[in-house]
């Protein structure tokens, strides 16, 4: 039985509403928001709300219960929207039609979205072609409803399951017949006769006629809506993200309104606020005598709404004011009443919003509707601005400026930028992936070694390999851009670029690259050595020849968006940095120290190379003690100079990581050199080279592994960090070194390369007569780790989370190889985002956490932090917060992003 | 301040005890057991044991303190234990030497251990060579102790810290000066000189001279084991552990016997039991005028103990009854009252601890003391025997019985052996892992073409590689054994080989493997093609030449073992098998079902790699679905034969998992056949090869992700599957088909390879008009996996654990590449166990608890299995049994393994 006394139709229209904002329960959101636009005053047309008690109703009742309790309330509503619309739902002549949209508490995948031109049939589809004097617009109009209606409501399926979708099968006979390709070369005729193989598709899958009669569509829309609550993806959905199934939906039926009735009807779209540059003017853009497709399609070209939009189009287009005025007036100055209306509304919504809004209108037969408003989309500069304007005029607080700015735009302030107008005449060859932003024109190179030489002569140049290795720095460093058509977003080439903020688009698959013949090609077209080409690693576009960039420009918003963010944040936000100069850059970003300093990219320069081969290739602890003898002063200078840059702030140093295999030579001149350097026989250098090849190297001899079984290079490279830090005292200068083992697996791994670091700190503070202090900790970074974390706490200072090996890890997911499926996953939505770049909370997160609680629970002081690309993303920012860290470490260009985000963090939580 | 009240010290010796056996909190394990032997009427040599109290006490009071309560104690308990052996602690003629132990109730790493011949000093060592009669002893013994003491109790060290041993290098010195290697051939006077540099060294470490004073001797040693209680790694270990400070360790003081006192001195082993055939028959070897070391180290040929024991060592050294029992009496025959006395302690002991004994015992001057017992080490065949004609004498129950075997053991039962003889005669030349048990002997052959060649024509082969891929597959099947240089338990070499129970052993390093040359060099010896050699499976020795092998054969006492473990085993064992002829083998071992059925190796025969090149090489889905079709009937007639030979039991056949790089060719002539077949260049099918190679396979392109990019795969899978089934089903024979998705770390790519089953399945069902159960689920071998197990529960109807990969992705390791470090990390303890060996428990057994418990609460009656190669490990049994698995799962010759020690854990348990 259904409740009689229950209400469950709700009405909103002509500045009325039975329901209000915070009935978002009852109503959904979609429809409390429809109810809050009416009480506010702005127009939005009119219909009503079923409620989402009723979807339960239907669930439990069926559909034939519901509906005849439903259909007095709904009937009476649908007159009081007749009544405002001037038309009839059902009408032949005067034809009201209506959208059907659910609206949960929550957004649900699987559920039934949006039904619109409901009310339309045969005869019905005339009025309307009557009514805009476009018949094909109307018959284009049913023809959409009949396919979406069919699909949603009436579940037309194929006659053999997998096939095409029978709709889709048709239009593709048709246009075959009439020899066309697009949609919009359809003529009317053409779109009747669509109408009618449609509805025949309709009787052969259902064996029923399509609904003719406006109320049976209605309550057949209406019916699905529910059915879609409690469709299987739905409930799995609500099962795995533990939303109650009571919930139910709610139903919004509003009444469609036209912009192309006539020269009394118009519609386009508005921003309040520039979304370009941030400035404080209303703006947009509009057509007369057009449905909204007509504004975003770029057939006919919209006119502006405001006179200075309409004098700043001019002169870019190069127009006069004469002309302008005369041929292409603004509506401020075409219809000005309609223009006061919309400018009233606009502040109305922004002023309601407290955020600059996007809207969208329709002037249907000389009466402004607001269809639709949101947020708006906005530069990062705009962003900036825009938060900070509206703080200053004290429309929001110093909070809600900061949770307003999204961190990763700031991205696009602290990196050049394309020439606006030039990159729109630019040809586009490819997409890779947007691995480190900003943008970047030069000709292209394609090894290491030349683009260094090119360089050194002043060429602008891109480097184009297929990947790059340790052995690429060189001409990494020296060209303007790194472009790879393998790696992901964690690949070498990406890390390493965004560790220097430099322009880099990674795996773009559509290149094949010939370094034999020194030709990149894509879809037949063949790029030389020397062609220009032009990258933007912000967005992964790879365009031909060369384009115009702007340096990036900080300005005082950003630096007050900066402090205000660190009044707020409770985590320090430190740097990878690897080099003096990379210290430097995030010390300028806010950088309150290094999180991880790699020593690796240490031994590929000049002499350093050759010591660190011959201590990789020695066949003996002699041979390599000899070797590491030689690389022990060069590695001391490097931390000078990092410490020194530091001035006194914590560096986390990682002892030596990756395979041994990453820095040997492959070819033939380098295994030459180093057989002469050795004294040995090339073919001793070839087997000791190719015994280092491993089948999985990730998960080989690396990280403390390799100082487990050589502890002769942790004996150097703590004498190298710590009498680094002796000689800067003995200079006034104050260091906090944090010695940080990688790879930790085992409490013993640990336990062993602690033993040597301090006995040999021991040793080396008695020869120096002095001592500085200095913190022992491990990267956590495998999940064996952060199972026993408690066992590992026990002995370690500090943990410092490694999410990328982490993610691996947990993953099972080589960040080199997961080119061939991951894009195939986040297609198919069986992961949502790459979890190289947003910490798997589920999964990795949950490892984090444990590791972070066993952590403290053993050493409640434990120092933990993250240095994985994860500490640059803000949802990863989030995260760590969440989970108590002290820091999260990021590149130097992140470290400003991180920031923010730590700030949000804290504001979120609130 | 001490209790006074408290008795700290316990005495032993003559049949008395103060303590008794179940004072081990207060004595320590060793101390009460001392105490139980004197109490059964065995003679062991006096002693006293000062509590684990007085331990905590040294803790709190410190060294003096204690000291000086103890002293009355302990010299009163010193002068019944002179009363007893006839001579005086401290004694210049007649001295009385002393053993000093630790004890605790748990063995701890880093206590300190045993200190012989406490009580020797430069007068007494005289008077010990004067009732030894052998004064090189005497010094031998004096030096011994000076250098355990030193090192132990006064703690001497390197003048540089990490420099050798002081008295190691002493000794290194003297060889050099003396022109000699071993330490045997040091002569008396030598060894006098030894005394006096190493009591320099003493002097020079540590300041002080070594005490000459046999109870400062004493008291220092007593002190160094409470010491050793609370030194750092001792401390660890307890946190580590969860053993209180508080238990404290005992020390046990016990007088030296010797046996080399003259004619009426004797020392000797003996069992209760014939530790090689299990045969109820005392047996033991002695020698007269020896030390314990003696019988051992094979100078002078020991006599055989029993009448017995000596009649079947000289029919097997051909010694006529007349010359034995003249020449070699034994001591049954010699001294028989001695012989009566060892016989009735032999008898007490066997019946006390219920278990073949292994005894040391010695004669000082007509005395028999026994010095030691424990359970006696045996083979396989005298385990199984001893434990059955036990139970059925009736000194044990079925349970101890079971309980008794050690389930690894058994592998020697079911494999071929060497010939004792035959092997004591043969050269070993390398050692590699033991990674399939069994005994082989055949030529030297250096590809799988070859092996399959040379084993066609009769040859008796062995094929050495330095590692095999599934390509090798044929020839790995034709020879009788297989030999790697590299790859650990867990390489494709040892897995497949166990699988087939045939002989393997891996990772043999010593090993230079030329295969251009057809040559094996290990330490400059070189092995070419055709030479003969011989592997140990159980034991990874390689030896030079042909070896004669013996059947293994399977009595009756084995059955009945079997028929016993499965009356209390709770979980199943199922097999890993491939094949029809793997299954049938695993039947008879008792297998209740396939836990793995892998179809990748299925595609490596005939025709069958053609069409799967042809489906990996492809370039689109239509020629995938095209080769895809060819395959689908081999695969199907392979899933008839195996569904047929378990006969109505389950077979869970996993989807396709490796990488697809393994399949596909990689020498010239491989390409051009498949670019013929296909019909494409040669160049196209290697850049297709080339495309597929991968950093990380082990992380990349396989399991799920495969059926998740090329969903035909799953299809064409599921279809042969049960389309096997359907077709059994007409011949009335019963399947229980499981559908496993390989390599699951994400909900979603679980759902939608099982939409893709069960659509498939429909479909198929259709078709045929008929159908069959099955099940669908997945392998949890993904760290993530096992995180997110609630989710993926509450859609798989069942979980196998895959901890081979769960172990890699776990730790980090990978298991191909291992060998660089693996070996260094069980050397320096920081592993105990081989992970791929013995389940982590502590990590991978973390995940698999959470996994099963997670999965259980959303879907209570989820079936629970391992198959990973862990599965035939008794203590990974064991712990499986822990988490409430349903199932093990393991390769067929260690089903009854298996089974042994599921039952075993079940006993173990109650």
């Amino acid at each position: 039985m259904t409740k009689s006394n229950m209400k469950r139709v709700y009405f909103f229209g002509d500045g009325r509403a039975e329901g209000k904002a915070d009935m978002k329960n009852l109503l959904g959101g979609k429809g409390a928001n429809l109810a809050e636009m009416n009480l506010i005053g702005v127009p939005v047309p009119p219909g009503f709300t079923i409620t989402t008690d009723t979807c339960t109703e239907y669930t439990q009742l069926g559909r034939e219960a519901v509906i005849a309790t439903l259909k007095p309330e709904v009937e009476a509503h649908m007159r009081e929207v007749e009544k405002l619309m001037g038309s009839k739902f059902g009408d032949m002549e005067n034809p009201l039609l209506m959208s059907v949209r659910s609206g949960s508490r929550a957004s649900m995948p699987g559920m039934m979205s949006t039904i619109l031109n409901l009310g339309l049939n045969d005869t019905a589809v005339v009025g309307l072609a009557k009514k805009t004097g476009n018949e094909r617009f109307a018959w284009d109009s049913y023809r959409r409803f009949i396919q979406m209606y069919g699909d949603v409501v009436l579940g037309v399926e194929p006659e053999i399951k997998g096939d095409h979708d029978p709709f889709e099968v048709i239009i593709d006979e048709m246009k075959e017949e009439k020899g066309i390709k697009l949609d919009t070369e359809f003529s009317a005729e053409d779109l009747k006769e669509m109408v009618k193989r449609f509805k025949a598709a309709v009787k052969k899958s259902t064996g029923k006629d399509f609904p003719n009669d406006a109320w049976e569509q209605l309550w057949g829309a209406v019916c699905a809506v529910f059915d879609s609550w409690n469709n299987e993806r739905a409930i799995l959905y609500r099962r795995l993200e533990g939303i109650p199934d009571e919930w139910g939906t709610a139903v919004n039926v509003q009444a469609m309104v036209f912009g192309n009735m006539g020269d009394n009807s118009a519609t386009g779209v508005c921003f309040s606020r520039d979304a370009a540059t941030g400035e404080d003017q209303f703006i947009g853009e509009y057509l007369i005598n057009a449905q909204g497709e007509d504004v975003v399609a770029g057939i006919r070209t919209p006119e502006q709404i405001t006179i200075i939009g309409s004098k700043r189009w001019a002169e870019l287009a190069g127009v006069s004011e004469e002309e302008r005025a005369s041929k292409y007036p603004s509506m401020e100055e075409a219809l000005p009443e309609i223009y006061k209306e919309l400018d009233k509304y606009q502040t109305i919504l922004e002023n309601h919003y407290k955020d600059m809004q996007d809207m969208e209108f329709t002037v249907q037969e000389g009466k402004l509707w607001m269809l639709q408003t949101r947020n708006g989309k906005r530069t990062g500069a705009a962003m900036v601005k825009i938060a900070m304007d509206m703080y200053r005029q004290g429309m929001i607080d110093e909070k809600t400026a900061l949770l307003r700015l999204d961190p990763i735009k700031l991205d696009e302030l602290l990196h050049p930028v394309f020439d606006k107008k030039a990159v729109k005449s630019a040809k586009l060859i490819a997409k890779g992936l947007n691995a480190s932003p900003g943008a970047a024109s030069g000709r292209i190179v394609f090894s290491s070694e030349e683009t260094a030489e090119w360089a050194a002569r002043g060429e602008k140049v891109i480097m184009v390999r297929l990947e790059t290795t340790p052995e690429d720095l060189a001409g990494m460093m020296a060209g303007q851009g790194i472009l790879t058509s393998r790696g992901g977003m964690t690949s070498h080439a990406a890390v390493v670029a965004r560790g220097w903020g430099k322009c880099c688009v990674c795996g773009a698959g559509a290149l094949q690259i010939d370094y034999a013949n020194k030709t990149m090609t894509v879809d037949g077209v063949v790029y030389k050595e020397g062609d220009w080409i032009s990258l933007n690693g912000s967005t992964g576009e790879i365009f031909e020849g060369r384009i115009a960039t702007q340096a990036a420009e900080l300005d005082e918003d950003f630096a007050a968006i900066m402090e205000l963010a660190d009044k707020y944040a409770r985590m320090k936000v430190r740097t990878n940095a690897d080099t003096p100069e990379d210290a430097r850059k995030a010390i300028e970003f806010g950088a309150t120290g290094i999180g991880l300093c790699r020593t690796e990219h240490m031994f590929f320069e000049g002499e350093k190379i050759i010591a660190m081969r011959e201590m990789i290739l020695a066949n003996d602890t002699a041979g390599r003690v000899k070797a590491l003898e030689k690389l022990l002063p060069f590695q001391q200078e490097d931390f000078e100079g990092i410490f020194e840059a530091m001035a006194g702030l914590p560096v986390t140093v990682r002892l030596l990581d990756p395979p041994l295999h990453e820095f040997v030579p492959h070819d033939e001149k380098g295994i030459q050199d180093m057989a002469n350097a050795m004294g040995v026989s090339e073919k001793e250098i070839k087997q000791r080279v190719e015994g280092l090849i491993e089948q999985n190297p990730m998960l080989g001899h690396r990280g403390c592994r390799l100082g487990n079984t050589y502890p002769e290079i942790t004996v150097m490279q703590t004498r190298a960090i710590l009498g680094a830090a002796l000689n800067l005292k003995k200079k006034g200068i104050e260091t906090h070194p944090e010695i940080m083992v990688p790879l930790t697996c085992i409490l013993y791994e640990y336990l062993e390369q602690e033993k040597i670091i301090r006995d040999t700190a021991k040793q080396l503070f008695e020869e120096c007569g002095d001592s500085v202090e200095f913190k022992v900790g491990t990267m956590i970074e495998i999940p064996r780790a952060t199972l026993t974390a408690d066992r590992i706490a026990s002995a370690a200072e500090f943990f410092s989370f490694g999410t990328n090996d982490l993610t691996q890890m947990t993953f099972g997911f080589s960040r080199d190889d997961i080119a061939s499926f991951l894009p195939i996953y986040l297609e198919k939505k069986i992961l949502k985002n790459d979890p190289f770049q947003q910490i798997d909370q589920k999964g990795v997160g949950q490892l984090m956490r444990m590791a972070t609680e066993k952590g403290r629970a053993v050493r409640p002081d434990l120092k933990c932090g993250i240095c994985g690309e994860h500490g640059g993303d803000p949802s990863s920012v989030e995260f760590c917060h969440s989970l108590g860290l002290d820091y999260v470490s990021c590149s130097p260009f992140r470290v400003p992003i991180a920031r923010l985000a730590a700030a949000q963090a804290v504001l979120k939580e609130a």
